[in-house]
């Protein structure tokens, strides 16, 4: 079950979906879905159900459907779950803080090892008992222990210079949200969350109701 | 400027970015720019800039390039910014103080008109002159004044209530921060904002170097 190169992006953004949904489905005893039933309740076409499923591997059988539980552990091992993440979160901001209390982290088998800030009102205060530090502790805990994911909340001027010190320190995944494109190696992946532009895309939805 | 049925989603989510380029530009005082060097900044290539924006109109000029603040001001009227938006947030944890924080909603025309929770300990409590209210009180909000968008940031298993409560006083917008689909009536706008998708895309991207 390796990454294939060739699969698609707008492929890959599905996965997550079909990951939640069959948790929802394992969560409710159903054992086994056709791509029919599973499609009735995701939204999208059997057949895109079918052929996304496809890039992976032969997971359906025909007459049978998808075994739920089978499925939804290879798709983790596709998403890379199943891995330790150590992450560490840059700002400390209402964001910072919503990612460092998101519950799930460490089921989903990440390890929050560090949240930084600059404001000394922030720094010492502690989040599910990790404790905001001084964003010039940053470089020490990077080097101190290797970091797979870096989450930057601070404002965006200072995001390009974070995420400069969380690649030269050896850190590969940046889930950015603070508003600008960042640029690193290409050996870097950065996973934007653009609240302002999911924003705008709304009101372009609704504009003709105005 | 009006919106065309026809321009695909895709298209759609690109043009907040061309926005937000387009106001680095002013801030800048760039007056103008070529679709060649537009290009170069925002990453997608010369000629898909002219085919996303020919969807709209026809506003570039041959050895000229855009006029920056013109094609800016377009971006925002196909944006349906330039109205004014009412809004509330349902849910005032961390992620709906972090949008009732959002620095940039009066520039752009949004009037946040509450905010509701269910804890007592927030209730009460001010975020930017806009007090938590109690969540009973929600009903009567909405009744009182037309709203437009209502952001729901409440845990999945009250999400499709709170949308169900919205929508049904007249909301037409939702942007939704719980991990779940919501369902709603076909002339109501719905966006997510689904955080472990977006997570789970970049441990996919990671996997690889693990």
């Amino acid at each position: 079950m390796d990454k294939k190169d060739n699969v698609s992006m707008a492929v890959i953004r599905r996965l997550p979906k079909y990951q939640r949904y069959l948790r929802e489905l394992m969560q409710n005893d159903v054992d086994r879905i056709s791509s029919k039933e599973l499609s009735e309740k995701i939204g999208f076409t059997a057949s895109q159900i079918r052929q996304d499923l496809n890039n992976f591997g032969d997971f359906g059988q025909q007459g049978y459907g998808y075994n739920v539980k089978d499925l939804y552990k290879e798709i983790n091992t596709i998403l890379g779950l199943g891995e330790a993440y150590n992450i560490v979160i840059v700002g400390a901001g209402n964001i910072g803080q919503a990612i460092a209390n998101y519950t799930n982290f460490d089921k989903l088998g990440f390890n929050l090892k560090g949240i930084f800030d600059v404001n000394p009102k922030l720094i010492g205060l502690k989040i599910k008992d990790v404790e905001i530090k001084d964003i010039d502790d940053l470089e020490e805990t990077l080097q101190n222990e290797k970091t797979d994911i870096g989450v930057i909340c601070v404002p965006r001027a200072n995001a390009q210079n974070v995420c400069d010190m969380l690649v030269s320190n050896g850190v590969r995944g940046i889930w950015n949200f603070a508003p600008v494109d960042l640029h690193a190696g290409e050996n870097v992946a950065i996973e934007n969350v653009h609240l302002s532009e999911s924003l705008l895309t709304l009101t372009y939805m609704l504009k003709d109701g105005k």
